[in-house]
């Protein structure tokens, strides 16, 4: 349930315009809802600014298409994460409305553009091409949540000019997301170019002692540069919500 | 060099106070400072808002003793972190004003009390008394980059009604900082009950499969929550500088 | 074969209305049967209480058909866990009275209703909705074994207040399993709660540092609450199977 | 605050012999006490059926000191785990009474002794003699929490026949510990002999691939026998709570 | 080549049956050929009393087609082991003569039977059904090394009855073949019970923590039993080829 | 860009026969080009004496298409490394004269001969028929660097005899490439008899503790002889690089 | 209890020159002996043709001398491994005539030489200088155990022409022992060249990758020579054991 | 032995100044020397250009004391690593001219003055001040087998343009070794500079997931630039051994 949706029914109650059993059956949903398989927390909105994310791995399509119904009752936006080009079909052959990232693997559905909440640019950089389908997570992450966000792919350290050709930009940033995969060194060279916080995502791009991404990710973690956080491998979604977070602290 | 002294100087030369020779002669090792055993990056200050900190670890008390004495000329603070108390008390020999702080095996040495820069409260908050050292780290790191922090120990998932009784604190918090050893837990709690930022702490403190806090630092990644991101294990120090940036984010 | 069954078959031959020719004939398999592939333990329910369990995974369907007829001449109920559909399709249609349950990957075949035998009530929480096939997994194998058993599922820490609005049926049972992937959390919360045993499944549910359900286990074993033990990474039957033999002390 | 002390103060109350005004007063730490670098959890005996066991590893001798002098103002009884001789001494140095157990590294102090709880005895085996330390640690938790408990030592699989001669002892008891290093096997013959739950507890003895435990605990979590689940590595402390948590269920 | 064959042609020549010239170029491939993949070692049956066996996995089926026409040009026999069914096929279309065992994924081609050279009898026993395509594996390269072999499979700890039963089998054999999956538990019980040396063999049966087999491969290395030592995860082959050679010790 | 291009173009421009405009319109893309998925770093052949070479993996085909065309205006040869045949099949119906080597998963597309430029021998050794994709990676990256390359494969340890026969060529060459899947063990027998630098290449050939060429790669890292160096696992690509950087120092 | 003592004693019965009565007292501790902290195996020696051998890591000395005590009383022989100086100098206090070994960490203590049972020689290399703790331990464990050994130190494959050198001696053993660390390349060159079963030994000789011997270990399962198998890390007296059960083979 | 003077031995004995048996004797240790706890491979000088090194860690200083006698004899110096400052004290009381780094804890002992033999300059770059003692390895290494070296310390990527200050320096160096711990960033950014040769040397710098030098070893091995090649974790002598040998080829 939306903030203001609350604060509008309550108005209506206070005023006398809405009966109290009326307002009683539309809040009895406000703590979450139990549909056996799931418990949706309609809650969520209110306490963190921002409905329930679907985690589609491990979700059967049926599944993601019944949560999907109970979310949009109370809720302008509904975002799944890891959806597969099968599930999507399903699910829009039921929506025809969502939107359908394939690369990203993302399903965006919204009754309205989303204003913009976040007070200054979110930027995110990629290492390499192949990183391409996770910044995108991030992306599309960040900018559903209402931020300014732009993108750079393709700028890792082993033609480090392609980076520095973009300094303007990212001293502009007020938050840095920075993608990468092999070796995980690009977080560190940027983040020691700046100031602001830098969301380090690993990625599972490589081979042989890349382990899946957990190299990068080590390395991120380790990083000499201190302005630096690291989020879980390949968790676009995950850089872009707490990018977001942070874009708002004080707002 | 701080910004203000680079300004300063800077005036001088256009106003003909300074002779352009002598300003080049100050201005020489803006970029750093080359001690042999070490290139001092005094251009940090300028280009990310705060001196560089000294990791103490394998370096020896002389190592230290001379780095402290180039960044000191200057800058108006100087942290090192990672002394044990044997080093500690032989820079403390040399130099008689640091502060050395043991169960952060911290030192702080400032000409001055820091001014508050960062907009909101940083607050810290552990899950065992085990974790006060790692917290302790974050605490002082935060604070004498100015900001206005506060912490809460020992209001791990085991007996969850400790947390709760918090709530208001953790509410009014622009970011939060959760330290945690054993299954790490904590972080996915506090993150989910708010939409601020939460920077997750794993520390070494369990035996067995904890891992040396490997267990801890993965569970944390794994957040079921979203706005959780991570530093290394006992990175204390890493957390308490990304929560400073966060908290100076639109400033 | 069953306890009663031997009683039966002592008593007549005690009372002569068995000789004991033909007793030892149908003793002769009480300790395991030889069928060159496998060594069936029908000696198994005597000792344990409940009948070999047939692990279905490196099994081929004429395998497990071979192992079940020897099994039912000689009990009331099998069991076989990890079969995919293919192999429950063939199974089916040699015995087409067993029941598949295709997504706990189950088969239950019996040849009457199971006796309550349990004294409690088992209850199976599970932290997600993607953990649903393992929850079941448990749920099916206690309540064949004679237990009253309850689930709910999608009560993980991320809206911990779902999870706290079934703390009635929480503190009423006499064994809980808790069922969770990601960052594997949930049992030490809920352990923390109550004081009976509960009994933690770590799933492979999750991506990156989730390590194929490794975070999970790990996190578990070093709950912070004290009344938690582990079973394998989505091993739900194994829960079930424990809790059912917790549910029966002093009985 | 043990169940039958809130009962007996409530009863004042209601009779008038206590006032409102000085019962407040008792209450006011019911939930938990702040001590600054520990927010001790009163309340967990009444949830749990057992006070706050203190976790000595990681905390100095003045904190333990510290934490114990408050607990005792609520209860009969307080343990602490993991205190290795030099900390027991500066503890005992304080208060005499509390009885060390070196080779389990484990503080008892209790007012008075503790009335027998449990239904059935709790048997634990030990597959060597180094594993006895670990053993010991759970003889002793679950002693102190109202149970009957014995024990066998050095029963490995290296000379099974010595397993055999304690047949008897293992049909009686109610619930089984099983604590070894190595290989782990134990767990798994034991289970397979019995119908009653078996907790197993690997330890870190051994060397090279023994991994400090790990093959110990991978090992156990794989039995074949299905009555079996397992605690962290080295844990004793856990393995005795948890069986003293099954020994209670239905009472 | 055959050391009988070798001894034949040198006898030739030295009674002047063979030309120099002759023999010569037969001898030319006695240390290896060259076929530009490969450099087939023909002296290894010389060297180590049997042919060099080909490894099937990562060899295209034209490629072994190639190896084993130049080997039999120069032995008895071959073995081909990690073939799968595809590549089987291909390669009898062109030797319609191959014996091939899908369940062991190995060919077996021989021109004549192979003679009894060891002295005793190899026993393999298993732990499990699903760890019989290992034991297969075993057996078969012993008995085509010219070993006597029995196997009996499925004897496993969880019903350890069974295994003694087959007392007098073990008591026998000269050398012990044990292969088992989970938490490799035989091969320690096994050894416990006899003096002779007892190959073990994990397998990659299992789930979540049994980790491809490196968890019963660790608890093998672990052994309290001294009489054990260990082959690769699934490597029947190496198994048997090694009883093999103990098996000819003194011969 | 060729560094000879460089010349030329400033040749004309200081000669007048190119016009400054025309010139600097040429050398806009000499930094690096922004095609919105990559930025093709051109300024790479001037740095590093080779273009670009593309990693195929995780791109697609169309936009390996792309950068092969931007690539191509400004050099004479690309390289793509890791293509699969169905990305390959796609590239051709486009670039019809490409080379697609499917055992080294490479694509090769030169617009003329390559001239010599290194200065000695590069031998590539591999230890098994299995390994040899890994090595043509090698062979096709220092052929088409404009190096003299030989290779000899199967020469593992299990036959050393065979190792001992080519030891005039391992003599002879100024650099020698070693690939080694299994226990990795070649490089440190070839390093042990030569002076020259040996490049160790593990691969992912084997089995069970071979963990995917992690065994072979951690062996060659331990190896007991000093003039080695290691690259990622089935790296051929880099080890060819690296053998062709070596030999061209000096000239 | 040593067989031929079982023996004497059965005939003095028989041939009634000892009573029932005073064999059955001496006979009662044939299967084992219950010292509390230990079950010793008197039925070992009987069993498995030696008596139990003491794992002194993890056991007090004060321990360890009752073992002996009990031991000794039934046997011509003990040994202990795993003894560091500390402990052995107090078992030598108390047991005079005991042979300590400091770099094998063994004591050996017999009543009378140990006659020759094996049937061949054993032979031990070691690849380094480092390594030969490890090579002493299994050189004692077999010889001890009746045995003709011989060792050859620091035959590594960084000069392999070292180790060719005593190919004769190679040749002429039955049973070979190989100790290495680093690569652990040394087994599957020995046994690439001999057709006798081949020990492998890995020890924690190394830094970095070498991973305390893992690296090793897995090295040597991975060997491409097919007579090979493996003991822990550092377990020379595994090695040394299981060679002795193999020399023994069909005697 | 020295490949001069073996040249001159064979001349006098061809010019008849040095008789046969003269000449034998001498000549006899030159395959390689048997002093019981080693096999020194005399052999070594002239097969790779440099007398054996000997491997300090494991050895005590006794053996190695022996060793130097022995090798002494035959060569003009003589490298020991891994000495601590104990032994090395040991080793100077009785070789009072051997020099010992107790940075690098390496002793190096000469006769005469190292002739320059490398053909360009070897450069060595370390990230941080704490990676010095590995450099000093490394630079210890080359410089004693004859080659022009260089270092400079403290340049890694938290502060990037120190690293471009040296440009030149790297530029003109033949080959870069270049030394970090943590992140392992640093080799990336060099050899995307540069087309020479990078030697990258992970060091165990850091702490938590640095993983005592795992991840910079991991990061190292997945360089997004391709003239990188890898030794073992803190292996300042290996890299400083290769470089050299990179610098002579040709020669």
């Amino acid at each position: 349930m939306k903030l203001e949706s609350l604060h509008r029914l309550l108005h209506l109650v206070a005023t006398g315009k809405t009966s109290v059993d009326d307002a009683a059956r539309d809040l009895q949903h406000i703590s979450f809802e139990n549909i056996n398989f799931a418990q949706i927390d309609h809650n969520r909105s209110l306490r963190k600014g921002f409905p329930e994310v679907i985690f589609g791995q491990g979700k059967t399509a049926e599944q993601i298409i019944s949560i999907i119904e109970k979310i949009l009752k109370q809720e302008d936006i509904v975002l799944v994460t890891r959806v597969n080009r099968d599930k999507a079909n399903k699910i829009k052959s039921h929506f025809p409305d969502i939107e359908y990232h394939e690369d990203a693997r993302m399903i965006v559905f919204k009754k309205n553009e989303i204003p913009m909440q976040g007070k200054g640019n979110i930027l995110i950089l990629s290492a390499g091409t192949s990183d391409i389908p996770v910044a995108k997570e991030a992306y599309l992450t960040a900018e559903n949540m209402g931020n300014q966000v732009e993108a750079v792919f393709d700028v890792g350290v082993a033609g480090i000019h392609r980076l520095f050709n973009y300094k303007k930009k990212i001293d502009e940033a007020s938050v840095l997301i920075v993608v990468a995969g092999m070796e995980g060194a690009l977080p560190s060279v940027v983040a020691g170019m700046v100031s602001q916080p830098v969301i380090a995502v690993p990625t599972s791009v490589g081979y042989g002692v890349s382990l899946g991404g957990l190299t990068a990710l080590f390395a991120m973690l380790n990083s000499c540069s201190s302005n630096v956080a690291v989020v879980n491998i390949d968790n676009g979604f995950g850089a872009g919500y707490f990018a977001s977070s942070i874009n708002r602290v004080g707002s």
